[in-house]
């Protein structure tokens, strides 16, 4: 069975979004900064980093804001498997080029029993937006967190790990790749 | 000339120290999982990144706050340098066992500079806590930054990288290391 798998750009000061994230700025103000490594990078890791988790995903989980935000730019789903998008109104399932979002009202664990079903032993990527990822992370049922640390302090913004209680959750990096324009590590939730 | 060094254990969440930092509790609440690394750790990297920060030390600044809740339990300055200590409240030079501390009222510029003379050519390092880090980092006194990132989720405490305003602060990764506890991230401040 696949591992459930958040991944996310953030600067140094674990911003994963610059502040007034909206549908004509979908990385807030200056956000946009967190995905040049993607755009601009020449560097084999960080393409190896893109394709490795475009490969390893099976199903992706959005949140709402994410989903509303992002489905212009992408015109299509965000990778091209079953995309289930976190939301409070039921919507139609809405087919796309390569595959279809289904919107799910009724939590993040059922939202995930989904995904994982349609990922078919592939992993179930939290794509985002931060608000989902620690919905995801304070229930415990994050696997894997693998973050692309980008050399940059927004000073302000949307902060990844943020709003998650005060139990600790401990991790283990399991991979530690750099490139010049970021460092990608990757850690194992310890359960 | 040496730099001016910012130097912090941080957890993945970003946080310095857990939360209610006292005398009797200098790193808050569950804070002291950010130094594990230092007192546990039999790795040759950790050794070495601790060895290399003493011996490239030439004077230290901190808070009046880590001065409060540090002073009891180092039982001398934190490194065998002298140490500055930014305060409002003025008090005679303190001589400790390996060296002083010397308390600066009038400001950060001028703690930076009593600091960088005192140093004789070697790193001016600011040890903290946070709110100190701020100071400097947002008025651009900071040369070089770096962090043990350890792998856990606070959820709560003191953010080092927090009241930096909206000017994005760029930066270079210089150094990355690894041990099975941290992992350790240099990075040169672009000015």
């Amino acid at each position: 069975m696949g591992s459930i798998v958040l991944n996310m750009s953030v600067s140094l000061d674990g911003y994963s979004a610059g502040p007034g994230v909206a549908v004509e700025r979908p990385m807030g103000e200056g956000g946009e900064r967190l995905h040049e490594w993607l755009f601009t990078g020449d560097s084999e890791v960080d393409a190896q980093v893109a394709r490795e988790l475009s490969d390893s995903t099976g199903a992706v989980v959005v949140g709402r804001r994410t989903f509303d935000v992002g489905v212009d730019l992408w015109q299509d789903t965000p990778f091209p498997v079953p995309c289930f998008v976190l939301t409070h109104e039921p919507r139609e399932r809405l087919p796309m080029k390569s595959a279809a979002f289904t919107f799910v009202t009724d939590g993040a664990g059922w939202a995930l029993e989904q995904a994982r079903a349609a990922a078919a032993g592939k992993n179930v990527l939290i794509m985002g937006g931060a608000h989902t990822a620690q919905q995801f992370l304070s229930a415990g049922l994050v696997d894997e967190v693998q973050i692309q640390l980008v050399p940059v302090l927004l000073g302000a913004g949307v902060r990844l790990f943020d709003r998650l209680g005060t139990q600790h959750i401990e991790l283990e990096r399991t991979r530690l790749l750099a490139s010049e324009q970021v460092t990608h590590l990757r850690f194992r939730v310890r359960k």
